[in-house]
């Protein structure tokens, strides 16, 4: 059973920050500001993500013309071992945090959970980002990018990049309609190079029991499925009976990087949705563009530990539906 | 601003499993189920406190006599690496999750947003667990306990267990009155062997925001910061002007072991809170000994990297209060 947020919680403001190479991507235009080193200049890959989310929170707070101090709670998450970064930038941040792990179906997650506490009367503000960094990701998950070690094509590519937004009780713009949190689908795949298969199942799952008029939204945009992820799950929904012809199904991980050819089968990575709809989404919401779609963020919910236990990759898709009106 | 639940939301069940060495603890008469072998039978120490978190969680929903289906939503994390094995229990209990990532105050981090998300209206009961693996944690943040490594006194041993709860609209019992989420307090302590010392600020700062009359409470309990950090956050809450003198301020972590000489400073993780509260702490308020009890879980959010970073351990501390009439 979806939930309803009454108060409408609008998106007051929102920001998303990149690496060097996202600046290139096609949706540069839509970021506030990038990074000219990998690094971030700040010594190591995962400091620069805590960067990334620090930056991108203050954007997103001053275009929101709130203190800190005037900020109820923080919720966010990322990718790396026990959320490192998101705990140092919570630290520099200094509100009433709780820290949120749905791999990179974090910032629904995120969005929801916030939009819950602002309609439940806790928050007048909450801000919510998740990060991720290409390079951190990368050592901790598979190898050390100096390694050049060899991916198949159907993997995908972590997004240096952090969305960030300000919640609002109040306020004009897009707003937070309803949300679907996910349930946990494995169909038994094990392959951690093919993460956009993986997921899929739980997409189509999150996607079917929220929708009822596909026809309504002017898209339905999942996380990172990539390129062939996503085909497998407009596969899954046209089966179930699902009428997609009039809408369309977009994938934030294939946005983010156009047909750029080293990122295999698309964007992936907490930040990936997260920065393509605090940046991307929410502008072409603001500029009247969209005036409904539904973000499916879609996350594996694997570790190195369980691919070494032999385990298959459990997946979940949390959707959240933005209006305009 | 605390969060202050106008509807109630009741603890309709709770629940607390443990391993072989919970079962010699002051504490065992509290728990519902323990492990005979320090792996549970499951061949992997990951997998055990999979099982734990799976075995708690059904407990409660028996109790609650409620089946997977009727629960809206699970809200749990625990302190492994991408949170592997909640991820696997959320995928057997088919249940829509969101994961929470505090470190050992998960617990609580749990508790409020469940109780927020009842309050809201979004959910009519919520699943809420946490759990740790004494062996899992030590080979991922320290070592193998195998290699037999030495522990200074200052210390403490991560608790094998789970505690997982059914927090819900209506029915009869002690119930979630309000909460306070915490920010992140650092003083700089970097002796990751030292956590209790870390994290006694974030205790003190937040039970100091949320509490107004200390004497009204039968006592304040916080989740592990041993008898070493407790010391500590009694000595802070005393300078900042706190009367304790009629208030217990006790720690899960102590209580779970008691004079156990091996755990040095007291019980930690994930699992000591949440076990605590869910079996003990519980079950003295179903009894009426207790009536007003503030739980106040401690986290510290270090990780092996971020010790290799030399960076110094940020703390979080989150309060429920929970209340019988």
């Amino acid at each position: 059973m979806a939930w309803i947020f009454k108060t409408k919680p609008v998106i007051k403001a929102a920001s998303a920050v990149g690496g060097p190479f996202e600046a290139k991507g096609p949706l540069a235009s839509s970021f506030d500001q990038f990074f000219d080193k990998l690094d971030g200049g700040e010594g190591s890959f995962e400091k620069a993500q805590r960067r990334l989310m620090e930056d991108a929170s203050v954007h997103a707070m001053k275009k929101a013309e709130l203190k800190n101090a005037e900020v109820d709670v923080f919720l966010a998450g990322d990718l790396i071992n026990q959320m490192t970064p998101t705990n140092f930038a919570a630290r520099t941040l200094s509100i009433p945090f709780i820290g949120l792990y749905n791999a990179c179906a974090t910032s629904m997650a995120g969005f929801m959970t916030g939009a819950a506490l602002i309609d439940g009367g806790y928050a007048k503000h909450v801000l919510t980002a998740a990060a991720s960094h290409h390079s951190a990701v990368e050592k901790q998950f598979r190898y050390p990018t100096e390694y050049g070690g060899q991916k198949p094509p159907v993997s995908q590519w972590t997004a240096t990049a952090c969305g960030a937004a300000i919640l609002s009780l109040s306020g004009e713009g897009p707003y937070i309609h309803s949300a679907s949190p996910g349930r946990v689908i494995d169909y038994g795949i094990k392959d951690p190079y093919n993460m956009g298969s993986a997921m899929a199942p739980a997409a189509a799952d999150t996607i079917i029991r929220h929708v009822q008029e596909p026809h309504e939204y002017d898209c339905i945009i999942t996380g990172d499925l990539g390129r062939i992820g996503k085909q497998i799950a407009i596969k899954l929904l046209k089966e179930s009976g699902m009428n997609l012809s009039q809408t369309s199904v977009l994938d934030c991980g294939e946005l983010l990087y156009g047909s750029e050819p080293q990122v295999f089968s698309g964007g992936s990575g907490a930040g990936c949705s997260a920065a393509v709809t605090c940046g991307h989404i929410y502008q072409k919401m603001k500029a009247g563009e969209w005036s409904r779609v539904l973000i499916a963020a879609t996350g594996a919910l694997l570790s190195p530990l369980s691919v070494l236990q032999k385990d298959s990759i459990p997946c979940i898709a949390h959707a959240v539906e933005l209006r305009r009106f």
